[in-house]
């Protein structure tokens, strides 16, 4: 079976829509891509060496991957992931591709099939379907191709055409690869760092204790009391300021903040510190923590980018052999209106202030997040994300949001990967459904096909620069 | 650029659909309006005095539109709002319309793009499209225009054929416009009040203890006791029907509603009177009140519609400086299950009782509001309100109740406008979404187009009727 | 008018689509029916016995028919249901079948519309719309037709090509009339038995300590204490395993299952008993029993299907006088991650253990079943049930759950049905619907057309077989 994903591939069917939609999506197909959030390391590009086999770089890394085929029956060892309890193996790179190409099937209809294939065929040159007879010639071909130097990442970088890129990283760390790219003569790319501090501000956990220490030693300044922590915190963002980051990022369960009074504040500290807390306490101290990431935003001008709504590791014993980011993170219920009054009541109409909103459940999108968008200056409407990074999903979700806020409240694309070679696939599947989805609308004589074409130049180009200050 | 709104907007583009679509359309495009709920003001037909400006008739009182262009950075006086606090001052209208007009493309997709198109053009006699450029000319030409004759509210009024309107009224209002207009024998239309005794209700608010003076000054009834509350409530709404009333409004925070013993109720009204209870006795207060309403509707045959879900005021500085109804009210999660049953185990299946349920939170559709309305004879599908009052909500509305309610459990359209010229353009598209829905469903054979056309002829007019007992 | 459903009825208007719709449907038209989960009682198919009339067959029994009905101001009564306070008579057969034939317009786009007009023409040989005018001669015809041979239950059972029917019966059932099948050498068709143990476990009713004495009588072993509760629901589901069964079926309020030690299990069983228990012992009483089902599960390999979600009995005066399922079960917001994750902690992976998940609420699919299938091997994401078992709520859980899922972690379709000629209807809407659904897919180019008939074929048979282990 021939792999050769269609031209007219999520483009309306109907034929007056899909010759609006081909307009449309060709006029932005080769815009260059702005990429300001994700979980590309930028070791990667500042080494520049090859990827090793199809395996490693497409299966498993990939926790949607992963996933989907655990659900059937696949142990995590298996598909590459190492069992820190040695309980069991973790199979050889050929197995594991041969695992995903006996299990091809069952990615059909997901988000996962598409980018797959496109990175199949569009980046790696394949051409026939992965399947039990092709798995081994599939690894053979690729693994031979992926050392060639067209396909190291720098070269990739420069023939998907990253305008920008933002990584995601530790307050703690260095920013030495970051560092290196601006510094080389022989790369002109743009790679920012993210400040990610979750594990930071997350009190409630065990590990916080051994971050304020990781955190002193970064900073240099003592982390033993809230008023060292907050300075510390301050003094790391102006590192990744001064190394090009533009925005914080945030995963949290929920998006509530608190702004105690410093005192309280304090106290709190000192007693989750230690260890006398309740769970309550150190839930507080977590929320006051964002709130003071919120109160440095408005001063240094950071986009506050926030990511909540998660509940991590549902399965503790896939947690304790493989760790976290293995695909058993489930989304909870949602809410915005309630648990924003606090930090908008602040900022929200200041205009350092900034904040991009996204959200795993998308019963907000109409309910919360547009009406907000639609209102405060500072709020933009982050584009679906996990689990709604599909093309049905982002369909719903600009039917849900655009008759509230417009075009122009949203943060435009973000491809939010792990796997390098799946941002020009994740970013062509947005600009094909924003096509489709705007010729459906000129079709239906909502707006013109000249505005259409100007709304979605802007969503791939103007907008995620705006949102996130890029 | 010319503005010149498609005849077929929002029809479907498929072109078997759009002529079932256009068919279904024209046989009810013309059919005179039936307006049960909106905000226009009873006193701009009883005066009919001439609107003044395009920025006064169209922007500055509409906070769909202000709260869009406040999103975008633009502060709400240079929007011609009035700033209690003195602090800026508002623009003048010309300044207003400009500002509009030159963020006209900030609107494209929105539900207020589409109306402002149609008021625009089909009301206005606007032909091109407002900018920066235009904005000048525009404004001047409108100015004039609005002078005319049959620009004025009367004559717009019938050039529109509302068969139908209703106001939204203070119980302690005289209703002397209302009564103006029974009496003025130049006058045909049908202009009848409805009672909104939402700041009577509400004993959380500090506002509570002034309106029971203005209830007890209109009634003549004293408002020092729970009794004399419901006393007083009772008259006035007497007073509303024998001006024609037929329904009574309510907002509140959610649907709950108590029916405590008389005792209990007392010792509530005075322990909040007296300012001794706590914020729990006020919430419960205040859900026994709009209990009492409900139990006044199963005696007087006054449909209640109840408007719940909205956290009013989100911004407090906007709140302080512009007041209520700027834009910030934002959707909160809702629930009606369980919050109903108490009034449905009374007043359920009494044939008296009426109530139309409206929702900000559309998850309720499908899983709520289509099965409440589907087993009690007494609950109406309100239409998709605020924020969902748009042609992809309404879509998403019908396609989440039809097949658990069908469309003879539904109430019809509203329009909900503050702005008078927008009546007819919310109609049209509610006329038009209903026919690009049903064309839909008999394309699929799901019904004939014959029982598609009894379908939308009644529920643009038998349905609003009888769910507002009009 | 005649009543003659159309053939292309339910799939995509656009010709492309129609086209690839027509071919895919062909493919599964005719495929024997799985059905895992319904309400046919096995009775029916045991005795043979003849059908009466059109009343007692597809209206009195029917609340998806009677509630809407009901809601119309048609007193139950009338629709045939039995009053136990006798205050009101019920009508006889033929007064509710001209009822029911003049409300028909009502139905318009339901679901029960479409199923009650596959039933009348394709299973009933009816070619004349119900109506004032033809219910008589209706009721004439079809009380004739139902009294000949081809129209007796098992004569219709071979007519419709059911593969696999389950049924739905109490613990305490002695299952003769499934044996007596099973023994009946002029039988040749498969009808299961499902565990379906709601009663025993649900300890806050006024019911369970009767529902323990019949679980006593039935199994031979005490009640009276936690130990034996169990062990006599342990002896039944062998019962139930040795005539057939494969699954248990959960009707609860939520998911949520206690763990609890087996003291404080004993401890909370004896205050519950005694009388001397909370509301809430008496809830995590129940929470404790669902979860003993599930480590029953995991031992003995038998499928837990879990219906959460609903209020029962709403309108209590209703309750009273015509008893449950009349049509006043009212959805309720719902939740699986957290419910969820001790159960899935201790079972997620135990390959004995499987459990298909259905709800009422749709919020659940994209946000939380979805993602669960989509890494726990034992989580099945079941059919839109009740309320959502109609064509457009399917099309949004295929949209919602298959990006991130794909379609085999989907348990297929059940028709969860009262009324025995409805299941052909049923599957064969829910083939429409795959069919229309797919399409869209392959003129889309997400999945070619080969993949779309693997997939179909798939879903309508080794889908809900693999997921109920039939």
């Amino acid at each position: 079976m021939p792999l050769a994903p269609h031209p007219d591939r999520l483009l309306p069917p109907e034929p007056s829509q899909r010759g609006i939609a081909r307009r449309l999506y060709e006029s932005v197909r080769d815009l260059p891509l702005i990429s300001p959030h994700g979980h590309v390391d930028a070791r990667l590009l500042a080494t520049d060496e090859a990827f090793t086999d199809p395996a490693s770089l497409l299966v498993t890394p990939d926790h949607y991957v992963t996933r989907l085929l655990h659900s059937h029956g696949v142990p995590m060892a298996d598909l590459g992931l190492r069992d820190s309890t040695g309980d069991t193996a973790p199979a050889q790179p050929r197995e594991v591709w041969r695992t995903f190409c006996e299990h091809w099937h069952l990615f059909l209809g997901t988000a996962s099939r598409g980018w797959l294939e496109a990175e199949l065929h569009d980046v790696l040159g394949v051409t026939v379907q992965p399947s039990a007879d092709t798995a081994d010639e599939l690894f053979d071909e690729l693994t031979a191709r992926l050392r060639e130097p067209e396909f190291r990442p720098r070269a990739l970088h420069d023939s998907f055409a990253i305008a920008a890129l933002a990584t995601t990283d530790d307050p703690a760390d260095d920013l030495s690869h970051h560092r290196a790219l601006a510094e080389d003569p022989s790369w002109s790319g743009r790679v920012v760092p993210t400040f990610r501090p979750d594990r930071y501000l997350d009190a409630t956990g065990s590990g916080w204790t051994a971050a304020l220490d990781d955190l002193a030693a970064a900073s240099g300044i003592g982390t033993g009391d809230y008023d060292g922590l907050v300075q510390a915190l301050e003094d790391r963002r102006e590192h990744f300021r001064a190394h090009g980051a533009t925005a914080t990022d945030h995963s949290a369960p929920d998006a509530r903040m608190a702004f105690l009074d410093i005192a309280e504040a304090r106290r709190l500290f000192d007693a989750v510190r230690s260890g006398t807390a309740t769970t309550e306490d150190a839930r507080l101290l977590s929320q006051q923590l964002l709130g003071e990431m919120a109160r440095m935003s408005s001063e240094d001008g950071m986009v506050m980018a926030l990511h909540t709504g998660s509940r991590r590791n549902h399965h503790p014993d896939t947690m304790r052999r493989f760790g976290p980011d293995t695909g058993h993170d489930i989304p909870l219920q949602a809410e915005f209106t309630r648990a924003l009054q606090p930090v908008l009541e602040r900022f929200g109409t200041n205009p350092r202030f900034q904040t991009v909103l996204f959200t795993l459940d998308e019963t907000v999108f109409s309910r919360e997040l547009a009406p907000l968008a639609g209102f405060y200056p500072s709020v933009y409407l982050g584009a679906p994300w996990w689990f709604l990074d599909a093309p049905r999903a982002m369909h719903r979700f600009r039917d849900a949001v655009t008759e509230t806020a417009g075009f122009y409240r949203s943060a435009g694309f973000i491809d939010d990967t792990r796997g390098f070679c799946s941002i020009p696939a994740r970013h062509d599947t947005a600009r094909r459904v924003d096509a489709a989805h705007l010729a459906g609308l000129v079709a239906e004589h909502v707006l013109s096909e000249d505005d259409a074409a100007r709304v979605i130049h802007d969503l791939h180009d103007r907008q995620p620069r705006k949102a996130f200050r890029l």
